[in-house]
């Protein structure tokens, strides 16, 4: 089969045209806060946005339906082009504040090293595509001097990434094989949730409004502010983990505030299939779904260890600081949404030892459940992996003649559906540390040999996982050969990879036919 | 199916018994170079195996015959038996040295800083088990000062360790899907060397003698002395690389010595049977046969790019320096023959860069031909592997009804024999990082913080995958901790994983079932 690179236009045309959208909800955010400097700005994105949708979309109107195929390189063209257009909105809005060409009505304010950073494309790209993969590495030193309208396109970003992750997982990518259409139809006991994409996509889009509101509620009843509790809703529930303040959650020294935002990134690590089931009243969802059970049973052994670990080397002061950073931490990373309470690492100087930096890295590999606005490889993936290669290794105990089912949940699996599930949980895994590796390699070269393996591992794997923590290594200051290679690591972790893959061999079956 | 102990147990005397004559052929060696004291060392050694090996196979001589899963067992079990009791030379000689029991005719020599270590039963195993698994990390801080008789022993477990190793994996490791017996059926475009084992083990040694003798003589011919070449030639071949200086080969500090060595190094690294068909004449073999076509790709492949980062870094003066170290070092590190020639870290202080020491440890990893006496996962494998992902991914491009076959070497595999292989490969896979991460966290715990992490993962991996090579960790002063978690890496690493996890698996179950 050949992909129909015209399919694939005209549909990543469509997707451009709802997205330009997003600008233009954001000039009436911009209009409250009285931020009128920005709006041109937006305003000239929604334009640039609905006009190459619609170029590409007129162009091709008449292209076969997607396949398969197309939706897969479609998914992975429309991440990469809006992520390099959500960048318009940083550019714009810095040269405006730089330039200052409006009366004082606008209320344009002075410039300051935070703003100005976006002023240069890569970084205005770097944090548009850490927003729309979910993953909330910045580009920004201080969040506090950021204009609101771009507090909001940072979260606004995270946000709809993080409904399109879901129903890029739950319509898209669902193949068999993959665990999670099979998830829907028989872990979470139901069919999918509705015959159609569309009802689907409705479906999941009314539970995370909900979850959404819930959890800026939540914050507001811990104590945040509105502005950060709005914000820290959206880019939450998303496992986005953009902050409106440097030190992320850390900002407020509130335990509560803390304690709180943990059962929100723990949403944000369920599948939504299953959120869907337990709105519905079915809770025992809770421990029957095999991923939902095992979100539970990793975030507390991680949490438990790390606190071990933390505490052994004595870096909080108190059993229940190592308790609740850790917690925190842990939770955070495997939820790969990305928040952050203490500082992991400065780069080259050391504050966590190599011990706890690998077993967040574990977690951030690991991720949650497939179906969720979370990346990494997935729980269903891992718990394939682990208890696939212990079924294999008791296959020795069986003669050859015996018929042997793979229990995995409440599926049962003939040899041969076993081993082709297990057999794409290794091409993932296989993939997703190979472009790992080639991120450290490149990052290794770049910067200076001072910084340690386990940070720039730590550095590399949280862009990958589209999580957000941080050792030290990204700034603006960092080289942008790095932050490059960290936006190439975002994009093809949020897309689970073969998308990327299957793009990449589509160039190259393009290329031998173009010979 | 159970695990008959019994069997394994009389399999595993009878293994004793042989090995048993490994000490008395050493008390010959020990009294031509006048080496008296040693002599009763040996004979107690003899007389302990020997003992241990009847008893165990006289008591249980009605067990039932082997099947597989015995054969795995066994081969566990008598590395790890033959690993502890081949510390006793160690043991007993410095013991002779310490009290000095003899008459002067016995020439005894006085202690000295490197012998004394081996008081220590820890150090004893650990250099015995370094034999026996051909890894040839030392606990022998300056082995210039340990007697001939030591010297001898130690290449000595690494020459009769190789052969080992081969015999295990053409023989009884050669299960379908493991690339190893598939391998000598069509790679090699021969039927197994010979029906019968006991006929294939004569073949395999016949040529392993040969080839020993061969690198002797090369040794010698490049200027190497006699007792230097006998003992690398032995340890070469066996892609072990204890040597019986403490530089290593470096210590000629002659560039004509170092080239000679590569070619012994990458005649360990092919497979027997396929040496065997070279030896007959089938010559086109070194290019028809995949894994040994990749051995060459891959070590040239490697060796160019690791002269491109050493160069980089500025670490050696010339060119030709750098090329002739990263040749020599790559091609040690990939066959894992651990021979060495410059010095890659000293510990806590860095010498080589991070970038690469893990180039170094993607060599180890992946090792050389399955069926020679590498260890890591081996080129089969690791072709499979990378393969097999990329034929995957093409699968979207495929109707489902389509029937394709899976290409490596000149085999074409159904797809339901595809994702056996891949599987497996796949297993393995994930055993090793487990393992070896393992092995990396408890060195974490017990060594300095000082250590950086790219070198103890350098460490562990050499120990792992057998190689010897080390980044100044390993040492009689390291804590016993890492000694021991070292030697399990060694012995997990020597056997394929497998056949210890079968082990465990076996144990479990028993458990159960007294319960
Ligand atoms: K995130
Ligand atoms: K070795």
């Amino acid at each position: 089969m050949m992909l129909s690179a015209q399919t694939t236009a005209r549909d990543v045309g469509r997707i451009l045209r709802v997205i330009a959208l997003m600008p233009v909800v954001s000039i009436g955010i911009a209009a409250v806060h009285g931020e009128f400097y920005a709006v041109p700005a937006f305003a000239l994105t929604a334009v640039v946005m609905a006009g190459i949708g619609t170029a590409l979309s007129t162009r091709y109107q008449d292209a076969e339906p997607p396949g398969k195929l197309e939706a897969m390189v479609t998914a992975a063209m429309s991440w990469a082009l809006t992520g390099l257009l959500g960048s318009l909105p940083f550019l714009f809005i810095a040269a405006t504040i730089k330039y200052d060409p409006y009366p004082a009505v606008a209320n344009t304010p002075v410039m300051n090293d935070t703003v100005s950073v976006f002023l240069r494309p890569v970084d205005a790209v770097f944090e548009s595509m850490s927003g729309f993969t979910g993953t909330g590495l910045t580009m920004a030193t201080k969040e506090e001097l950021l204009p609101k309208s771009l507090h909001w396109w940072r979260s606004f970003t995270e946000w709809v990434g993080g409904v399109g992750v879901i129903v890029l997982t739950v319509a898209i990518l669902a193949r068999p094989g993959s665990g999670s259409l099979t998830l829907y139809e028989s872990e979470a006991r139901s069919e999918k949730i509705h015959p159609s994409v569309v009802s689907t996509v409705q479906e999941i889009w009314k539970i995370y409004v909900g979850l959404t509101l819930s959890s800026v509620l939540l914050f507001l009843v811990v104590g945040m502010p509105l502005w950060d509790a709005l914000n820290h809703g959206m880019t939450g529930i998303a496992t986005g983990g953009f902050s409106v303040h440097a030190a992320s959650i850390g900002h407020y020294g509130d335990p509560l505030i803390e304690y709180a935002v943990v059962p929100v990134m723990v949403a944000g690590s369920i599948a939504f299939p299953v959120h869907y089931l337990i709105v519905k009243g079915e809770l025992r969802n809770f421990y029957t779904d095999l991923q939902t059970r095992w979100v539970f049973i990793w975030f507390s052994a991680g949490s438990v260890l790390l606190t071990g670990l933390l505490h052994h080397a004595n870096q909080y002061e108190t059993l229940e600081e190592t308790f609740r950073v850790a917690l925190f931490q842990f939770v955070s990373a495997t939820s790969n949404a990305g928040f952050g309470t203490v500082t992991i690492g400065e780069g080259t100087k050391q504050v966590w030892g190599t011990s706890p930096v690998l077993l967040s890295c574990l977690g951030m590999l690991t991720g949650a459940a497939a179906g969720s606005t979370v990346s990494g490889i997935k729980l269903i993936r891992a718990i394939t992996l682990v208890k696939g290669t212990a079924w294999e290794i008791k296959r020795v105990f069986v003669p050859s003649s015996a018929v042997r089912y793979f229990e995995i949940g409440e599926r049962r699996l003939k040899d041969s559906q076993f081993r082709r599930e297990y057999t794409e949980a290794a091409v993932v895994l296989i993939l997703w540390l190979s472009t790992l590796l080639v991120g450290v390699v490149v990052l290794l070269q770049v910067l200076s040999p001072e910084h340690p393996l386990e940070y720039v591992l730590f550095e590399v794997m949280s862009a990958q996982s589209n999580v957000g923590l941080d050792s030290g290594i990204t700034g603006p200051t960092m080289p942008n050969l790095s932050k490059i290679m960290l936006v190439v690591n975002m994009w093809v972790g949020r897309l689970e990879i073969i998308p990327i893959a299957v793009l990449l061999s589509s160039l190259f079956q393009r290329f031998d036919l173009y010979r």
